[in-house]
């Protein structure tokens, strides 16, 4: 049974479910920072998911970091799946933009996280929701999913 | 027409193509870190690819993740697109180790690399490669490839 790792749980904001992958958002206000979760348990590395789970993945993967350089203008999107510390399998897609705080460099471990406040939250994920409008495979969670 | 961006090729030893990429060894013997470069010209995002040539990326980059993974007897493997400084679309496929001196932090910009001696970059290129004497789809590049 798949139950979200107790830190990604804690430091994100569940957005809602493509057909393989929980959505979240990384909750630091700094960069458009979102996480794909397989909603699969016991599995860290891509290689494990079965085939048609692998390119399922691939598939959410590429459609999420596509729709989300539209909707917030990155000069760059960046893919990654670590896992050095959160071992559950998960795939960070964030929007890079060449004045952010970390630009160039990546991401993780440069700044602490910079919660939201509840609107600019509600913000984020309103935007992100109005392009995922039109797609049929994407189902919202409740908050306290 | 495909030509590898300067800072890879410095930064970099070929090892071979595969049916899209061409696969690099990045010179810092302090991680075995593979890099994928489709030989495409002008694309820097995933999504920029046909679905076809995504697919065989994304087949591409998982089988070299488990390959490594076996080989170097990794403890989590690192996948990751970037690209904020080599806008090339380039996917690393890192090797790590809980000993390894970044761990557990990313490797981009911790530590300064440290350049492989000929001896050792021929015997993690032939590790690989014995590896992969089987998958008729890998085939080797000249070193002034």
């Amino acid at each position: 049974m798949f139950v979200l790792d107790q830190r990604l749980l804690q430091d994100t904001l569940p957005v809602g479910d493509f057909p393989l992958c929980r959505l979240l958002l990384s909750n630091d206000s700094q960069y458009p920072w979102f996480i794909l979760v397989p909603r699969k348990a016991d599995v860290s590395e891509v290689f494990q998911l079965s085939d048609d789970e692998q390119l399922q993945l691939w598939k959410e993967t590429t459609s999420l970091s596509r729709t989300l350089q539209q909707v917030f203008e990155a000069d760059k999107m960046n893919v990654a799946a670590l896992g050095n510390v959160v071992s559950q399998l998960h795939m960070h897609v964030i929007v890079r933009r060449r004045g952010d705080i970390a630009w160039p460099a990546p991401v993780w471990g440069k700044h602490p996280a910079v919660a939201y406040t509840a609107d600019e939250a509600l913000d984020v994920i309103g935007r992100l929701k109005a392009a995922l409008a039109t797609d049929l495979t994407f189902v919202e969670v409740a908050n306290d999913a």
